[in-house]
């Protein structure tokens, strides 16, 4: 029932290739697709691969991967020497809840080569966590913000750093902040000018902007 | 058609004697209670009293009210003397457009008797705005915070002092933001203990809180 | 993967020391904190801890722990004797399926050191079960009331004693009242004053907030 | 463009004879629609009539109807005589600003021969407005409650008497309770049994319900 | 944890006695319900009795039960007599999926001595099926509807007979008619007078106000 | 600041050619498109042309006009002859609030050359009105159906009929059915096979795509 | 507790037979309708059977279906032969994720006869994938389009094509886009004239309205 | 009851300086800014200053103002020369009435010393208007899109481009569409790489976003 094709051109056409999303995809699709790629002898990026599908892939497919289970996240193909990693991007996560989000992020800059630090625990009800950190944050030339519940590190952090802010609201959170509405749309409502917004949990989607973003600067 | 039952033993039994809301009355209804109280000699706080409402209002009754076009606040009845006013609660406005909230809660305050100092334009992207008013914010025994947009104020706000915080969002915004919603879920959500919420726009509501809350340390 | 930097100056900064909130973080990440602070030999307080999640700890941390299955709370360190405990706060309870929201925030108090006695099974549908307590309540300096469904006793409450009410919507209700929105918004718009609301299940925001307004009286 | 077509077996089938929504007409199609019944001879009511809407008639219709524009409503045709008018029905508004939501209950009850005494300003907050009218509502048959705000009236007074409540919610409040929605979901959500809804600012609708449950008992 | 204060007085206040929603209750807090119910020999209706939670009750609890695993409902005490059953009221259900929740409106009549035929499957898809019901559906002096999905059962059944409509939206459909809200403003917004509405699934609801509503013209 | 692109290509790729949408465009931008296309000498159909902008056109534009203010639509260039309009697709509207979106599709229809007789008044609270109009109904090919408030309409009459139903909910309704949504997620969620919905009030792609469904058979 | 009155005359009246939604049905249901059906010698379409819900199933009426548990639907009794099948309609899906509720259309088609091939993964943001099939596409007289997240292919495709186009949301996605809201949100408000929507999900729908479209043409 | 506190510090900190939003002032607190700034001889970007604020400030100011109607913008200050402009920006509209929006973004823009040229009418439901300009737009390093209704422009046109793609959803549309939610949905679920977004209508934010992507790879 998969009926797959490679959009191979995507790479050539925006600067970055097509990954798999895997969540709503059975697993014989991810199976299926897998197979076909390994075949061609391709490089991929798997994400929202969850422990029990990668479970359930065949033994070959799953010795071919690089997977990560804190991401849900797998490499198909060769990874990129750390010592040939791009810098010049850095990710913040307001607490250790958002680590799964801020690591998918980590994860797809490495497979496309660009090596991120992550600075953890900066949520701004312990201000002093974020400004003690800012002398490095200010060293980044784009920055990655992953938060959840009230999303108020955004703000406080955009108006400190020249660098934009890609927000990405994770799914932290209880009662009103179920789900990262709201963390959402404090990025999106921020008077602070340069939060950009993507999706919640969008991990994969801040970092491949983020690399637009950095490479705009190169052309 | 104004059939009003002033609730006169409220303030023995609440502390807070009944206010009228005129929003969402008709002129005449507002007119009807105000020639009501004003002949039983009674003291009374209207709110959300429109300069046309007013305007329309007999000039017998607009002459014994003390109006006040910034809040669309009015008192009527003896004023309580300056001197005479009390300490421990401030007032802190996000932005100038949070104004008139913050003003809806200053005056209710100064109505009751208390005296509460105006804190204006401390927005979280500029943080120095905050942090030079700290010391000054750190004497409140309780602070009401009014934002709108994305409200990161409540939650930096509250991480920095010992005072609950009562939040109002205010419905100032556009887009996501629009009617105050976002600012009152940030509030909700936030991660800083001692943030308590009314609804948006409520001035009314956050000053006699405050005042329910000094008192609740007095008996 | 967790990356946990505690915020110890957070009780001499706001009065009110940090708290692990466990819901949305790995067995992994909670185990790793509690190994920290254990070590570190200080006192913490675990919310929103699941059986199952307790279940998962290592015996040494289980053992340390006092924890509490009907509210999902954990101490970690020495509890407050029972004659030491500060009194003023009460807590209120609609009915039966209330309890657990009302217990996070009883036992929140008892980390802290305040006493609180719980009233429960006084939904207004029988408004006899309110008012034959209502002798006690008005006792209280600080009330915190847990409703869900329609949470009609806010307003009937607040309109009947001094104190300050806390309301906290819990998500008990299907329908239309299906995680406790409605009970949320009907505290934010209660036409009584004094109500002020905390997130949805957030028993710790409210026990925190009525430490904080209690103190706020004592400085 | 008015195509209306009179439905006048409804009163036959149903026991309630059609009626003329005036709300998102044009004033043209009134007026062709009160033409063609003014022509016929028969009876009409309208509502959601406004002033303007009204004085936009022809002088002859405009002096065929009995308008009263506390409620929006117009009888065209033979008024019911007072003393011919039936009992059992009762309506409270639990604030001022409820009371054109209940006038057009009240006038739609009267065009349909029924009387029923309106009591004003019971709102839950001075719980003695309600108790002290208990008497007197415990007679009704049939009860139609309209509140604003949070709507804890509807839950509270069903607690206290045995005829059904027929909630309306009006669409009086702002911020988390403008438009209604909130006193809405509070009826619907409500503990207390024999609480019914009809749609917000329906006052016509809870009055041929009531009229419906009314002869329910009779046949 | 469990501090279950009965309303005994309800049924002589309201007409209806105090029911058990176990929903969102423990086990533990059934349990303990239940023992308390029987010991004091007193007859009790529970509602959204899980089959799961059914078997979790003590052996002597659930043989004093009688369950209806279609419904989740239990009666604990003695049974009407059917012969002794008080006419009057009709359920209809759209479809098939609607019935668990006729049936918990039948048996809560049944539990309170009314007998309630239950009309299945006469959505409006295919009229015929409501119509060639038409002649006996108008015998009832009360019709409780329940329907799901887009809910027109209720416009085209309260067009065709004299008695008011009790309309139950149950939460089945999927996309834009999950959970029931679509069904439930149908019912809200339906042009026939006579609906009214109880929240979505309550079939216990619209039972108890079925009653009301028939008593009411007994008085 | 108008720089309008014709997307002239769009009749012969799509069948439909360009309309231009003059909601939220400025007087002076429709005024500017107006000119442009005149000159071309085109044809062009305006939909949401309201009286107040079609007044403010110049007076060259506003002769070349053919405007109908019913439905706010206006065509440029020449109309087709009466008697060579194409049979084949009837309007039905549940009420006369609804006239305006009906015409604002039979207009567009008339614009493209297609006659559709438009039956009025057959909301279903009245079933008769739309039964005794079934065997006319049953000869279109395609209906357009256009309701308000609840959308019973729609489900009722694709249970009756072969043709397909495109649904149009139309922004009319108060309290839970304001703006449209309620019928919009009736006709989606209906049990009715055959219901296609559009846009709310969205008269003009109905009429396109019911030119569509036509076309389908014909080629 | 089953009583299903099977709407045999629905193919005469509608040209559809009715089908059977298993979905929110009880297994006890659904094999007392399949009992029935087998009994009386009919066809019928199952959807929404889970391969949970068909293993439950008796042998014999399993052994009777033809299930298909990619799609989860389930033919009860002869089916079509492949080269009777009418062509005329095709399906496409954005993606591998979108495949089950296109192939949920495509069993139901097969089920009345028309043969509808599928194309698959051509979502938009690899516009070649789509285009290079824009020949073959342009062949179909009804397209059905299934996407999930932001359902840009609708609007596209409609922009290309002559045939009118069914689309249908499908509930993949997550954050902002979870439950397919925004895709059918962007099917509803698409430019592109000649898009009509069903219900998200609904492959059953967009099938039976295909057919519905394609007769349309043929009487 | 101005109290403004001009963040100057926020340009070197964030490189952006601080800019006066009108909407949600009144025109004294504009005014008042406005002396303040002129004053001290800054210069200053005024947004959502509509013409009738603008006809309302004093002479002096409005002389000094370099106001624009179509974006509701004014500058203060002396303007860059235009030969001084930096490239690299360009900004996509998808139909006529986005243009306001767009123009927004062009004038801050501007303002800051960036020329950035603005391609209209580009909606994607006719293609070819936005292939035609490929080429020119592959030029630009970073691109603002602004689309309403269903924005399916941001999808397309990110899939075609290697710059990074800021979506600004403008409030253009109806029925579902209105207000822009669908259209930021859209751009926020957009399965592209490299479509980031900001605030409904924020074409400031959009352009403050763009400037500190393009510095961030000059740094």
């Amino acid at each position: 029932m998969t009926e797959f094709r490679h959009d191979q051109d995507r790479a050539a056409r925006t600067g970055i290739p097509e990954a798999v999303l895997c969540e709503h995809k059975s697993a014989a699709q991810v199976r299926a697709i897998g197979a076909a790629v390994l075949k061609a002898g391709q490089r991929m990026l798997f994400t929202r691969l969850t422990a029990e599908m990668f479970a359930a892939l065949p033994t070959g497919l799953r010795e071919a991967l690089d997977y990560d289970p804190d991401s849900n996240t797998a490499f198909l193909g060769a990874a990129c020497a750390d010592q040939a990693m791009i810098a010049g991007i850095g990710i913040v996560a307001a607490g250790t809840s958002d680590l799964p989000v801020a690591r998918e992020a980590a994860r797809t800059l490495a497979f496309h080569g660009y090596a991120a630090p992550l600075t953890a625990d900066v949520g701004v009800t312990g201000l002093w966590r974020l400004t003690e950190q800012l002398t490095a944050l200010r060293q980044h030339r784009v920055i990655i913000a992953v938060a959840g519940m009230e999303g108020a590190l955004f703000t406080v952090l955009a108006g400190l750093v020249e660098a934009p802010v890609i927000a990405v609201a994770s799914s932290v959170g209880y009662g009103v902040a179920a789900g990262g509405r709201v963390a959402l749309s404090v990025a999106l409502a921020s008077c602070a000018p340069g939060v950009v917004a993507v999706n919640i949990d969008n991990g994969f989607g801040a970092a491949t902007a983020a690399i637009k973003i950095l490479r705009s600067g190169k052309r």
